[in-house]
């Protein structure tokens, strides 16, 4: 029997905190859905602590998910603990996730403690958290730029205490594979009673080596990795978990265990993420790229090729690699739209808010001829029944746009219930539309990115547009789908200036 | 003194072969110039064999550069290796890399040769590259799945035949990278005058592990990387250029060598392969993404962070990441456009083509306050100083989008010359002028991605549309930029029909 390799993932918290890749409180659900159904082992929901926000989706997710581990991260302090445990106290399965820094760097300048002060508020935090669940983890922030005696005399002393999982983190991404190894080696080999936890690794991936230094700790030892769909995470991100799940799968015979990923989940999971966060997944990306299985020679013949699978070490079925399912169409019914929801995880609380999306889902049915699962995806996320209510709205628009004439745009908005009509000129219809937005709401908000995909393939395809917006030190993503990229673009514009309106603070640790 | 990392980029050649990144014989040479700039020490420009195409590019960059190593593709032919000669004859410095699969299942399946035949066929092409360059490459094909005591014979056979550089492919990206290290670490010794050839590698990325592959080589003895901008290549890839060579350039101490790389070009050479090919950087790629050196905490002062260098172990600007440059204005006059245009590598061949262009920049500061790099690129790709003439285009347009109306758009087009008007409706706008396209052309092609990105920041940025078209088994990608995203998106559509029109033939190697 081989080994298992606990799956850690890191989505809704790291993942989260990626200038631009906030979530709401649904969105995160959808997500956890999705690594449920995947078989993650443990989500790491939020940072509990970080504020009631969060706090709240964290405690979303534990009620929501049944068969993964929940966890929230807290910093070693009896509040963030508190709240941490509060957070998942309804999950089947919790954990608390604590940390403290443990470089020197760290230390001296971020926490003001003496070595001796840190592995005391470490032992501490572990009792503290042990108040609430048995299923403790402990981080060394920055343990990659920590010395080794250090790291050996604080995970012993947690370990005493009671923590279960003891996580290494590469905070900055500076390691490489053979010393990272090395690192972990050691540890488990000094470390007292190392055999009676799981040993853990977070690596980020500043120098391109996030995977590669998370597989290079399980062949030394480490039987937890934490991972991000689609690397996701501050910076370069942290380890993919799909790579980390395909790479050990594909070479069971180099690293002598395995996950329970269900990976026919693996490109759903990344699609979903992408969609939500509006980070595209560039097309060369491994497993869940655009082009990864996709052969330049398999498209053009080109007689150099004899074998096909000569070429292939996956299969792209096993990842989730399918053709767009063509699931409802303009004569789809009310029930066959409801049980589609729901095997796309989206809950609808009320028969009232089923009526309304399906009364929205029969109007895009009108203008585009095949509906697939990534439609209803974004007709599910543009609706009311996920997002918050709006406090700016889009009534009715008109947008004309001609060779030698200035574009303009006429827009009917609604600001908090009361509609106006407002009018502008601009570079180009888009232009026009948020100009005539910003006469209106008057935000000052700067647009840092404007960015449109096509949902699905064919030209009555809907657009999904991303904006973001920074104000005042906050940077938030709007999103918009229409089948008119106007349309949506101001949408889209509007679901940002929401965002903003619903100012929300909250803080973002970085181990 | 620390040992030289031969960079050798074959973005024109492996990344020009992912599917849809194909690049027009211009986008070639702005992509070389980039390079030039950046001290690469080797551009593979393409594989002359492949179509007469390819065999231009190769020769306008042999005959463009001249500070790197102009390197041509060969199969193990004399065919291949004439055409290679030829193209790179121009070049100060011309390379031939020649190839030939080693792998039982390649030798038996794809060649249908014996290991014998395999030995003499590369022997044999190595002394048809001599007589065009004493500058030979030899690539063993799959070398990853090739039994080591073949891979020793046939390397040892081709040092002594005259080959200068030896080439470990890891074709299917199936190796991880101790085993790696390991492999080349054998050849190194066990190959007669091994100290006297370069041994270098070619990792692909389906597993995430192209850069660890790489960078495991380089410590086992490896002084050659091939790799390419962003990334691009392949499936999943090959080895990121500007990962590679920022993991020993930060590392220095672990790798105990340094390239020659100017890195502060990598992020403009970024821009410039993610705007020709449409290939989108996914805001967490290492060093090039949009977030790799943005903290969150740094945007939102969260009062967990005390000492920002405290989570950087490389700077923004040593990679290029500078605030775009207000360059031109409405203002400026045509001296200051054409010494731009001069610094930016972009080649105007006469006065009248500068004239042309600076009028399409003057009509753009019309519609847009700063001119920054990024719209001089994309209004000289979009020029056609660099398409080829243009089989169809756009003449004028105008477009009507309604609440409670059917989205119309009136095209003016001329086809080959021939002016006609055409009007459609659609789902949106988008989608009636591509409707309004193929009333007209009839082409028949499947849209298989349509993409939108703003160039600069700013609502009246030019948008940057992609639409990538399959047709018969070809896939090409069409751009268009436009302050109008509508505008832009129908150029961006008659782009892709002109390059379906402007046939080619090629085939693509694959190592």
């Amino acid at each position: 029997m081989t080994d298992q390799l606990i799956i850690f993932d890191t989505t809704l918290r790291d993942g989260e905190q990626s200038p631009g890749a906030s979530m709401t409180r649904d969105e995160k659900l959808r997500i956890a859905r999705q690594l449920e159904r995947m078989k993650v082992d443990v989500i790491e929901a939020g940072f509990a602590a970080a504020s009631n926000g969060d706090f709240e989706a964290v405690r979303a997710v534990a009620e929501a998910i049944k068969d993964s581990t929940i966890c929230s991260l807290a910093r070693a302090n009896e509040n963030d603990i508190r709240r941490a445990g509060e957070a998942i106290s309804p999950a089947n399965s919790g954990r608390i996730h604590t940390f403290i820094a443990t470089s020197p760097i760290h230390m001296e300048k971020k926490l003001r403690m003496s070595p001796d002060q840190v592995v005391e508020q470490a032992v501490k935090a572990i009792g503290w958290a042990r108040q609430y669940t048995d299923d403790v983890e402990f981080s060394a922030e920055d343990a990659g730029r920590s010395e080794i005696d250090f790291l050996c005399r604080i995970f012993e002393e947690v370990i005493n205490a009671g923590a279960r999982t003891i996580n290494v983190p590469d905070t900055v991404g500076y390691n490489v594979p053979e010393q990272f190894a090395a690192t972990i080696r050691t540890l488990i080999e000094r470390v007292p009673n190392s055999d009676k936890v799981v040993w853990s690794v977070h690596c980020h991936n500043d120098l391109g080596l996030a995977v590669a230094n998370s597989l290079a700790a399980v062949r030394a030892g480490a039987r937890q990795v934490e991972c991000t769909i689609n690397g996701l995470g501050e910076r370069a991100g942290n380890a993919s978990l799909e790579e980390v799940v395909m790479a050990v799968r594909t070479r069971r015979d180099v690293f002598q265990c395995d996950t329970r990923i269900d990976t026919t989940h693996i490109v759903p999971a990344s699609k979903l993420v992408s969609g939500i966060t509006g980070f595209p997944v560039q097309p060369n990306k491994a497993i869940v790229g655009a082009n990864a299985f996709a052969h330049e020679s398999g498209i053009h013949q080109d007689g150099v090729l004899k074998h096909r699978e000569t070429y292939e070490i996956m299969r792209a079925e096993d990842v989730g690699w399918v053709a767009n399912k063509l699931v409802l169409g303009k004569h789809s019914g009310r029930n066959a739209f409801r049980s589609r929801l729901q095997e796309l995880g989206i809950v609808v609380e009320s028969e009232e808010q089923l009526n309304h999306a399906f009364a929205r889902f029969k109007e895009l049915a009108d203008k585009k001829h095949e509906i697939f699962d990534e439609d209803i995806q974004a007709l599910m996320s543009d609706d009311g029944l996920i997002v918050p209510p709006e406090h700016y709205r889009l009534v009715s628009s008109a947008f004309l746009s001609e060779t030698g004439e200035v574009p303009s745009a006429k827009l009917t908005l609604a600001v908090g219930g009361k509609e106006s009509r407002v009018e502008s000129t601009g570079s180009g219809p888009v232009d026009a539309a948020f100009k005539a937005i910003e006469k209106t709401v008057q935000s000052g908000a700067e647009l840092l990115l404007y960015s449109v995909n096509a949902i699905t393939t064919g030209t009555d395809a809907q657009g999904e547009v991303t904006v973001r917006l920074s104000k005042e030190g906050r940077v938030v993503n709007g999103q918009g789908a229409d089948t008119d990229i106007i349309v949506a673009s101001a949408k889209a514009y509007l679901n940002a200036l929401n965002k903003l309106h619903a100012n929300q603070e909250r803080v973002n640790p970085q181990i």
